[in-house]
C-alpha cells in the first residue's frame, strides 16, 4: 500500500482513526472459520463527508475499501473482506439517531447505530413502538443487517420491505438520496418507499455499488394484545403436514410474516447450553436419534392483535388448524404471563442468546464479553430459502441432516416463515476452531450441503465471504447488467471487490 | 425515419404487426389532454425474442422505441410517448398466463395480460385467490400498471411489494431475469422477491432502463370472512380527526393497507353519472358548497378475516375507534349481504366505473365501447403522496380545492390509505375536450395544483407525460447516478427517451 494514501486519510481522520497496528489488523483478519485474506488498515470516518473524502482518496490511490458497519457478520465472514489486501472502512463512528417520529412510526439512523441502542432510545422516549431485532448480536447494526438482507424477528422482519430514504456515497465519492430524499423540502421521504422514478434502494443491498450512510427504518406499534404459543412434535414425520398447515395460516395472515419459527432439537440445545461433553464421554457428534430415538421439533409463534377479543379469535383459528397435528400446544398471553411484554425479542428486545450458542462446542465457559472471532468459536452459517411446501422442505432437511451427521457435526437448523410463500432455513455448522483440522472438516461439510442445495434448485439468499463465487452461472445476460452497473459506478473497482459481484457471468466483460 | 428500419421490423414481425396507417397513428397520438408528439409507427412483437430483435434493430437505426403494454395509461398520457418521433412498441400480443400456483398463490404473466383476463382465468380454475385489481380499466395490463407503480384495491395494492421474477429485455437487446430467475433450476423464483445479490426489480419501474416481458404477481386468498363498511361525514371539518383515527387503525393493521378509501362528493357524483347539466342550467362548475351548503366525504373499507369471530372482533375495534367521529357508519358482511363476495373489486373483480366517469362533463351518453381518448374525454390525473397526518392533508386539500374551483372545474378527489404512514391522493381534472379552450384551461389548472403541492413538499409519486421535466432539481448527485445507469444500459438512448429520466439534474452529463 502506498504510504501516501495512509497519509491522506490521516490528514482527514486523525491518527486515532487510521489503524495499522498488528492487534487491530489481526483481529479484523479473524472470522469464525478459516480465512487467508490480509487487511492493510482500518480507517474510521466520523460522518458522511468523511466517507466521501475517504472514498475519493481510495480512488486516487486505487486502494480497495471494504465497508463494515459494526462488523458483526458472524458465521458469514465477520469483518474479513472477500478479497485480499483491502482497507476496512469501519462506520461505527457514524452512530447517530437522526430522526424519530412516534406517530408515523419510523426512526432514521446511521450505520453505526445498533439494535441495543435503538431499543434503549425507544425506552427513554417511552415509545409505543419497537424495532424488529436480529437474532444475532444486540450490538449489530440496523443498516448493516438490512444491507446484508438479514431477517428480523416479528412482522417487520423482512427488512428491505420496511426501510426507505437511503443516503448513499457512491464508489466515486458522490452522495445521493433515494426515494423522495433528493428533493430539498420533501415531506414524504421517511414514509414512502418508492419515491418517483426508478426505485433504487435495492441495488445497494447485497452489493458493492455504494456505501449507505443513513437509512429510515419503520417501527411497529406494540400490539394492544400480545400472545405467544409454542408447539412440539416428537418426531419429524409430522413435520411435512405441519408446515403445510402453517403455510395456510401465514398466507391468510392469521400468523404474520416472520412471526413463526421452527427449531430442531440441536438448535434448541445450543441455545440452552454448551455441548454435553461429560454425558457424551468427550465424543462427538451428539445424535439424539441414536441416544433417545427421537429428534423433536419446536415451533414458536407470536400473535399481534388490536384487542383481547380479536386475539382470542385468532388463537381459536390456530388451535383448530393445529388440532391433532402437534404433540403439545401451549398459548401464553400478556394476562396469563405478566412478563410476556418484558425483554421479549418478538417485541423488540435484543438478546445475545444466539451469539452465546456459538460457544456450543467450546470446552471453556462462555465469557462475559462475548467474541466468537477472538475465542475460536467455529461457526459457518448457511442461509437458504425454500418454497413454503412441506414435502420439498422435509426432503431437503433429511438430506441436509444426513450430510451434516456424516461429517460428525450436529445439524443445527432453524426455519422462519418469511411469508405465505417461502421459508428461510438457517443451517449452522458449529465447532471448536482450536481442535486441529476442524476448520477444514467443517468447511468441507458446509461445501457439501451448499452444493447439494444448489443442485436441488434451492439457492442461498445470503452468502458468506467464502462463497461469493460459488453460485452456478446465470442462464441469461445477467452478468452484463451487473457489469454495466459496477463498471459505471465504480470504474476503479475500489468498493468491496468481489462482494456479491456476479460480473464473471458475463464473458465479454472488459 | 429510415425506411430500412421498417423493413427490418417487417421481416421479423410481418406486415400485420408493423403499422403506419394514419388511423392507427392518429389514435396513438391522442390522449385525454392536449399533446403534440408525433408517432412514427406502431410495432407489435409476439414474444420475448421478437422484443429483443426489435430493440436491436432500433439500436442499429437509432430509432427510439416507446414500449406500452395495453396502452391504458389514461389521465397520464394514454399511449402518447413523452418525446416526439418515437415508434410505439406495443406488447399486447404477449398475452400469455405462463404459470399459476394455487397453493403458493402466484401467477406469472406477460405484459399483454389484463386484469379481466386474470379474473376470468382464476374463475375458470375455481381458484380461491384473487388479484388486486386497478381502479382503472379491466383491460389494462398487470405488468404495465405495476411498472408505472399504479396502486391496486385491497391489501396487495402496493404492487411492487407483491411481484417478483421479472424477465427484462435491456435497451441493447440482451435478456435478464431478476431474483432467482437467472439460475436454470431455481425453485424459488416465484416465491422470493430479493434473490441473491443486488435487488434489481425496482430499477425497471418508473424508468426507461428495460422492457419487462414477464413478471410474477402474488395473489391473495379470498378471506374466510369478509366485511365492508362505509362511513359518511357531512362536512370536511371532521376530516382531520377522522384521518388521524384511521392512521392508528391502519398502522396497527386492523385495517390493512390499501383497504380504506376516501372520496369527496365530486368523486362520488362522477361515479354515479354525468354532470347534471339540466339542474345546473348548463353552467359549470358544480359547487355543492354553494348549492347545498355541505360537501360530504365518504369513506369505505374492507375487512379480510380468518373467521367470523375474528371479523366481528375487528369490527368492534373499528366501531369503538370511529365512535362520534362520523355521521354514519354502516357495516355489511357476507352473511347480511349475500352478494358481497360477488363482483366486488375488493375481492378482485375489475369494473369500468372509474373509466366511465371520464365522461363526466360530456353531453353525449356514455357509449358501450368506452374509449376516453377517442371520445374527447378530458382527464388530467395528479397522483401525490402525503404523510398520514390529518392536519397536513386537510390543509393541502383546502388549497387544492380552492385552486380547482377557481379554475371552474370540480375538485374530484379520492384518497387511499397506502400504509399506516402515508396516504395517496388522486386529483382528477375532468372536462370536455370538445369545448374550445378547455384543454388549455384544464392544463393550466393542473399546473397550478402541481406546483403548489411541490412547493409545500408533497411530491407526486407518478407523473403524466407532460410533467416528466417538472420536478424540482435534486439537491445531491442523483442525476449522476441516473446518468450512469441510463448511459450504461442505453448508450443510444433508444428506450422511452425522457420517461422518468432525471439525468438533467446532473450538469456534467455527456
Amino acid at each position: 500500500m502506498d504510504v501516501l494514501v495512509l497519509k491522506a486519510w490521516l490528514n482527514i481522520l486523525g491518527s486515532e482513526n487510521v489503524l495499522t497496528d498488528s492487534a487491530t489488523i489481526s483481529a479484523t483478519q479473524t472470522a469464525t472459520f478459516a480465512t487467508t485474506q490480509r487487511v492493510l488498515a482500518v480507517i474510521r470516518p466520523g460522518n458522511c463527508q468523511d466517507v466521501q473524502a475517504c472514498v475519493k482518496i481510495a480512488n486516487q490511490y486505487k486502494t480497495p475499501l471494504y465497508p463494515i458497519s459494526c462488523g458483526k457478520n458472524w458465521g458469514l465472514g465477520s469483518r474479513v473482506p472477500v478479497e485480499d489486501n483491502c482497507v476496512i472502512l469501519e462506520l461505527s463512528r457514524l452512530n447517530r439517531i437522526i430522526d424519530y417520529n412516534e406517530k408515523l412510526a419510523y426512526i432514521t439512523v446511521e450505520p453505526g447505530v445498533t439494535f441495543r441502542q435503538v431499543y434503549e432510545y425507544l425506552r427513554e422516549q417511552k415509545s409505543n413502538l419497537f424495532v424488529s431485532v436480529t437474532g444475532s448480536s444486540p450490538y449489530s447494526s440496523l443498516v448493516g443487517n438490512t444491507l446484508e438482507r438479514g431477517e428480523g424477528i416479528s412482522p417487520y422482519g423482512d427488512r428491505l420491505a420496511h426501510v426507505c430514504g437511503f443516503e448513499v456515497v457512491l464508489p466515486t465519492g458522490e452522495c445521493v438520496h433515494t426515494g423522495f430524499g433528493r428533493f430539498a423540502n420533501a415531506k414524504t421521504t421517511a414514509v414512502s418507499r418508492w419515491g418517483v422514478g426508478p426505485y433504487l434502494d435495492g441495488i445497494f443491498t447485497q452489493s458493492n455499488l455504494g456505501i449507505v450512510t443513513k437509512m429510515t427504518m419503520w417501527l411497529m406499534p406494540i400490539p394492544k394484545y400480545f400472545q405467544e404459543f409454542i408447539c412440539v412434535i416428537n418426531d419429524s414425520y409430522r413435520l411435512e403436514k405441519l408446515i403445510d398447515t402453517l403455510q395456510e395460516l401465514v398466507l391468510q395472515e392469521t400468523i404474520k410474516s416472520n412471526s413463526f419459527t421452527f427449531w430442531n432439537c440441536y438448535k434448541l440445545l445450543s441455545r440452552l447450553g454448551q455441548y454435553p461433553w461429560k454425558l457424551m464421554g468427550e465424543k462427538t457428534p451428539l445424535s439424539l436419534k441414536e441416544r433417545k430415538g427421537i429428534e423433536r421439533w419446536f415451533g414458536s409463534g407470536s400473535l399481534y392483535s388490536a384487542s383481547r377479543e380479536q386475539g382470542l379469535a385468532e388463537r381459536r383459528v390456530i388451535e383448530q388448524a393445529l388440532e391433532g397435528q402437534v404433540d403439545e400446544l401451549i398459548f401464553a398471553d400478556q394476562d396469563s404471563k405478566s412478563d410476556l411484554l418484558k425483554e421479549n425479542p418478538s417485541l423488540g428486545t435484543p438478546n445475545d442468546k444466539t451469539i452465546k450458542s456459538t460457544y456450543w462446542r467450546k470446552k471453556t465457559k462462555i465469557p462475559l464479553q462475548i467474541d466468537p472471532d477472538r475465542d475460536g468459536c467455529g461457526v459457518i452459517w448457511l442461509c437458504v430459502v425454500f418454497p413454503f411446501d412441506g414435502k420439498q422442505i422435509v426432503e431437503a432437511l433429511m438430506s441436509i441432516e444426513s450430510t451434516v451427521k456424516s461429517s460428525k457435526f450436529e445439524p443445527n437448523i432453524a426455519m422462519s416463515c418469511t411469508s405465505g410463500r417461502s421459508i428461510q432455513m438457517f443451517i449452522a455448522i458449529m465447532y471448536d476452531r482450536n481442535v486441529p483440522e476442524e476448520d477444514q472438516r467443517a468447511m468441507e461439510c458446509y461445501e457439501r450441503v451448499f452444493q447439494q442445495l444448489i443442485q436441488e434448485g434451492y439457492i442461498p439468499y445470503r452468502l458468506g465471504i467464502q462463497s461469493m463465487n460459488s453460485l452456478p452461472p446465470a442462464q441469461d445476460d445477467y452478468g452484463k447488467l451487473i457489469s454495466i452497473l459496477k463498471q459505471g459506478l465504480d470504474p476503479n473497482n475500489i468498493l468491496a471487490p468481489g462482494r456479491y459481484d456476479f460480473r464473471s457471468d458475463w464473458p465479454d466483460q472488459t
